[in-house]
């Protein structure tokens, strides 16, 4: 049967001061009225039931998590003992569902992604969900780019398979140069989105093939040693490496979907002009005056701004950020800043 | 004997979201690490004892006054029924000390001044009081322009009076253009601190003469009559109108005391960046970069800046300020916006 396994491993700060460290990303209701993890777990419904849907998240957020999907039994919800990437977080989550559905097949998403058109989204989806059924192969679905982006990773889709519209993947470039860009973007390049779909003994055949380290690390789980030392020793011996360097990137039988729907991974509080229809974005309680192309969150209080054009405002009870558009990716280095002394680590953690 | 008059009526919200209208100017800790009125009070007390000093305020504001200055018996808190400026206040407080003392000779000044050399300030009081002790005459203190300013009002000198420094007073000019200014700066004009020296039978000549319906009004307080509603009954017949225009312009018998204080009335939050050495003003937890000339005030709590040049930044805990500083005059219309919803109005009361 078909089970959805939801990466919610998140802990950035690039959100700061909304996002803290006990309340990364998934979280936070970017772009709409709940979280983006409740988001996509009620985007997912219609095509998966939430019986079998599993998160995977680190222990430090698995209550927020519970309490974002009350709907999910609480062994849906595998808290990892430490961050070992998305390898790692797929295998243990592909054991635990193998453990209930024997060669169940899985769909592996993002819980932190922003997709305004739930249908498009689910066409897609299904697609690669039955695609998966029928071939030994590990589905991609690749988003049709809207824009020329240098923050995403690109897929290069190969010859056609079959009749339908899947591809085979030719390669994988991370974070091209704006001119690499603009050239994908022409070509007919890819969105790697981070959704996947593979039957359980397909991906497993791959870690085995690609990163035995991992398979090894995760054999006596495998073998059916349960309680938390085993996992702790798993996770010790797991390498941390994402699913797209340690599998994909060496595997042979790769596919990949192409779709069309509005999709942002939202990386960076610019990222939210994107959503709306005329730059600049606005949450909650704010007024501003010659502020052309604001974006501003007002979280419990309001945000007040005059003559300050192209910036991004940021209110929270205890912290407020005022960053140049064009300097959102700092906020990482200013929350490092931060935590070096303890009045601000306590900003940072929240 | 001597006594002081503090004048701390002021009810304005030009550093919201830090002031409030139950919190304002006089109570901020602006420029120092004690609020504005407290500054005044202990600057003062080598000059004249606590126990001889008046503070005039409103009723909202009267506890908040007897907290900031326990010294204070609550009888030297005058607690007006309606604002009515400052000749009206005056007027009161001068009968006050007058039931107690008569023939009291008065310092008169406000309590929102950023005064940072007590010494030099104390000198130029005290010899406008000796000055108003000999002479029958209502002593200004005139401070010695130091920019050229065109938000304060300018003193014209006159011929000089007797061997000390005073000299007579030629005129009045309030906020004159960039070029009047400049050539009054070059001319040796003062400007007008609000400060004041005067006895009390002096003053009250002044506001029979020039004020008459003041002076009416007040009548029944002068012939001894007390209570609430007597004082209700008095201030309702009062004119509105400051010292200033009601008194002071239309005296004949005025002089003025040069001085040499660093003196600042702290008219916006662009002001603050004047108190420093290098531009800019930093209070409570900051972390800022490439943001010269930024003022950044964090009220429990943090303000981040990032690449965001020349300007006003306040953290409260319900509400975010920025304001590009040569704005800042607009700080005045965005909060009459905010008092026209409920949600905005709560968050000026205070």
């Amino acid at each position: 049967m078909r089970h959805a396994v939801i990466l919610a491993g998140g802990s950035g700060v690039r959100f700061w001061p909304l996002s803290r460290r006990r309340r990364p990303k998934q979280f936070l209701p970017l772009g709409g009225s709940v979280s983006l993890l409740r988001a996509t777990f009620e985007r997912l419904v219609p095509l998966i039931p939430a019986e079998r849907m599993w998160v995977v998240t680190s222990r430090v957020h698995a209550r927020a998590v519970a309490k974002e999907l009350p709907e999910l039994s609480r062994t849906r919800i595998l808290a990892e003992p430490r961050p070992r990437n998305t390898a790692a977080a797929i295998a243990w989550a592909t054991l635990e569902v193998e453990k209930e559905d024997p060669g169940a097949n899985l769909l592996v998403l993002p819980a932190d992604a922003w997709v305004p058109s739930p249908a498009a989204y689910r066409t897609a989806l299904g697609r690669a969900l039955t695609l998966s059924e029928s071939a030994d192969r590990l589905v991609l679905v690749g988003v049709r780019p809207t824009r020329v982006e240098t923050g995403y990773g690109y897929i290069e889709p190969g010859s056609r398979l079959g009749k339908g519209p899947a591809r085979s993947v030719q390669r994988f470039v991370e974070k091209p140069s704006p001119a690499r860009a603009r050239r994908f973007v022409a070509e007919g390049y890819l969105w790697n989105c981070g959704i996947f779909a593979w039957r359980t003994n397909v991906f497993q055949e791959a870690v085995r093939a690609s990163l035995p380290r991992l398979a090894r690390a995760f054999a006596p789980l495998a073998e059916g040693r349960t309680g938390a030392a085993a996992l702790e020793r798993a996770y010790r011996g797991a390498p941390s490496i994402s699913v797209d360097h340690g599998v994909l990137e060496r595997a042979g039988n790769l596919a990949v979907v192409p779709a069309s729907f509005r999709w942002d991974d939202l990386g960076s509080w610019r990222a939210l002009e994107r959503l709306g229809r005329e730059g600049g974005y606005r949450h909650g309680q704010v007024v501003a005056k010659d502020s052309p192309g604001l974006i501003a969150w007002a979280e419990k209080g309001a945000v007040t701004v005059v003559g300050v054009p192209e910036v991004v405002v940021v209110h929270t009870p205890d912290a407020t950020l005022v960053v140049a558009k064009d300097r959102v990716q700092e906020v990482r280095d200013l929350v490092g800043e931060l935590e070096r002394t303890e009045s601000g680590r306590k900003l940072v953690e929240g």
